[in-house]
């Protein structure tokens, strides 16, 4: 077995063998979801919570889907509107939902790290469903998914990651994931969007949309996370789209068969134009909300299959 | 087959001989229902997703236990909280879910148009469970079903629709129904609740409580749509009940086995008396709402034999 | 049978037999959900249907696992965000889902009473899930059985029941199902925090902690309920702990092995010490936890086998 990690807490602690087992796993499970009957039993039995501190609908649907499918007990907790209010803390909650005996817990937290805490707390698989700007594992592993269906690869490509990269765990899941690959990221954007860290992190840096694009063979949007700037310099929407803003004219410095990405929610004409958003020639947007369907089903079942056989190991 | 259609967005465009057999289907469901075990599979394998853009507690609740009780995986996606904040337009939205690979999506929404437009964008069966003042079709259903049980027939009856019908989906949706399957429908209300082409209705106009219910099969009142008066003319509760509330002298001018229904939920006391209401020799209240859970099994049943149909075809 | 109740509204008409009928079935499902697939069948078919007029994370999340554990269909409303607004009664929501024939139905409001009258008023089983500062019978059977299994027995002990007493439907509930069993119970807390009717409870009142704790068994903490307190004296926080939270000290003037539990949500520094919370020697707070999801199943189990031996006994 190339995967025995308990949980999924980022792309930094995996191996590139690991990443190249849950990527095949989730091919798979694309063809299950294609097929009239979507279903399997894979996780029955088993009951998967999913605690969202942070509202998001395609995350937490996509994850609530995969589990169903797979024959979990899905158990969705809204944790805004519950025992925040009235003062307990996060370690607690974890306690809480622990003495549950949930198999599979996915966690969003605002705050970098808060998972990872969380992890050590618990007894059963944690899945990482993005925590402040730390990392969005499985953000990363299907955009993975994306590239190498649509490029037949996941090395030796030149992607470039575009706009708001330090508010964006999805960047940075990104970078880690396709380094480990041996791919060669270009990160675009103002200066003041530029995380602090760029030059630790093994990637090169343009401030010019259309030299950082000339030659690439994946083009990675991100979401302006205005939610996320907190005082720091917040460019026109009209100004960031004329520079930073994904069109067919700046298209046209990548490859001839780059493919467009974008995690989604999109702000059509501000990051990326709409129609080139909606180009199925180009975009493979549409895809990469497919395949986060399947990783996920991918990831939680390598997690149990992992957790089954630490309890083998421990009975023996 | 005599149902073939993909989508449930209206009742404009079903042939009577669909309706015919939508509700022999719901037949079964209602007896399915009243059994100890409850609970089918003729849905087990597919993707129900729930997407209310306007909160319901009965409607959503009506379709999903449909939904779970003929085994699908069904999910919730509450959208107020959800990614509208974050100014994703209802297409994308679309466009996301339906990359998720749902069978049926059930879908309301507050403007006229929408449902239609959303199905048009995705490859899913689509159920329109009202959408502004368009259309309620599962509604009138639900209405038909149980006018049909509790007179043994829907046709030839004299059904008063009263009350608040401009801002009525409920209402435009039963006047389409009952029209096709050839009832004489009678409009009574306040000439500020009309709605302005009630000329093309093929309907009668009362404004006289007791004039338009004289020799009615079957009373039907609406709910006052107080959130959907928008600088209207807004009568005020009191006067309102006093011309226009139902009560037993009022009734009493329909005819003698005539039967009372509400949408819900009701403002007693304003669109109609709590007794009356409450009265089980009058009142098809309460089996409107179980009506309402076995006519969506059939309107979900038929769309995924249709579903599997068209997949055969394509495949063939 | 020794269990033939129809709902579990309270503690109060439950006979000790009962109680214990309850928690040895309770036993077995604490042990169903330590193995790793923790799945039944015995709810297989029927509709669970929670409805929370107040938000709880944990109660609601004990409820739905238990229900989705055993196999039932199992569906949240969340009633806040519903008809509630709309000016629907309590009644007429109960109606309303009584007419979709949900099985069980599991309700929290903040109004004492508002439980056993929706209960007049349906069809299926009712639970209640915390009813204003009346019952909250769930709770009280997981500390029984928390102490049953701590303590080898449910008789004879000592149990001090300590802070605000007068907001608490916990420690109602609590006060009568272990005086049923015939151990003595004791409340310790400021006068204000008293209810008025403590002479008619059988209980011993004490002010002082060190003096009310001396030769106990269990030591059961309750959480400040600020929520509730309307205009009587609060304390400070700080004062609080000095005087009633428990800490070491305090606790050593209980039994040597007494055990420390505590409802949740915690307020660490407030009621409890926060190491003293942790400290698995001591404290049975997880544990509590864990057992709530294994009483709800058992109640859930025994009122769904009443509920079939009526509809047989009916059919006779």
């Amino acid at each position: 077995m190339t995967y025995r990690a308990r949980h999924l807490l980022g792309i930094e602690p995996l191996h590139p063998v690991e990443i190249t087992t849950l990527l095949d796993l989730a091919d798979t499970y694309v063809d299950l979801n294609r097929q009239a009957v979507k279903h399997s039993d894979v996780l029955a039995g088993l009951t998967q919570i999913n605690m969202f501190f942070e509202a998001s609908t395609r995350t937490q649907a996509s994850f609530e889907l995969a589990g169903k499918r797979l024959g979990a007990d899905v158990m969705n907790m809204a944790m805004q509107a519950s025992s925040i209010k009235k003062g307990e803390t996060l370690i607690d909650t974890a306690l809480t939902l622990n003495a549950m005996h949930p198999d599979l817990l996915v966690v969003r937290h605002p705050n970098s790290g808060a998972v990872d805490l969380l992890a050590q707390k618990v007894n059963c698989a944690v899945l990482n469903a993005g925590d402040g700007r730390h990392e969005h594992p499985t953000q990363a592993l299907l955009d993975a998914l994306t590239i190498r269906r649509a490029k037949g690869r996941l090395h030796r490509l030149n992607v470039a990651i575009c706009g708001d990269i330090a508010h964006s765990r999805v960047a940075r899941s990104n970078i880690l994931l396709l380094g480990k690959m041996e791919n060669r990221v270009r990160l675009i954007g103002p200066p003041t969007l530029m995380p602090s860290e760029v030059r630790e992190l093994g990637v090169e840096v343009f401030e010019d949309m259309r030299e950082g694009l000339t030659g690439c063979d994946v083009v990675m949007m991100l979401r302006l996370q205005k939610e996320r700037m907190d005082g720091g310099f917040i460019p026109s929407e009209r100004e960031y789209y004329h520079r930073y803003g994904l069109d067919p004219e700046k298209l046209a410095y990548a490859k001839d068969d780059a493919i467009v990405m974008h995690p989604g929610p999109m702000n059509r004409g501000v990051e990326i134009d709409g129609i080139l958003a909606d180009d199925i020639n180009r975009s493979v947007i549409q895809e990469q909300v497919e395949m986060g369907v399947a990783v996920r089903m991918a990831a939680m079942d390598l997690l149990a299959r992992n957790l089954r056989a630490a309890a083998t190991d421990g009975a023996a």
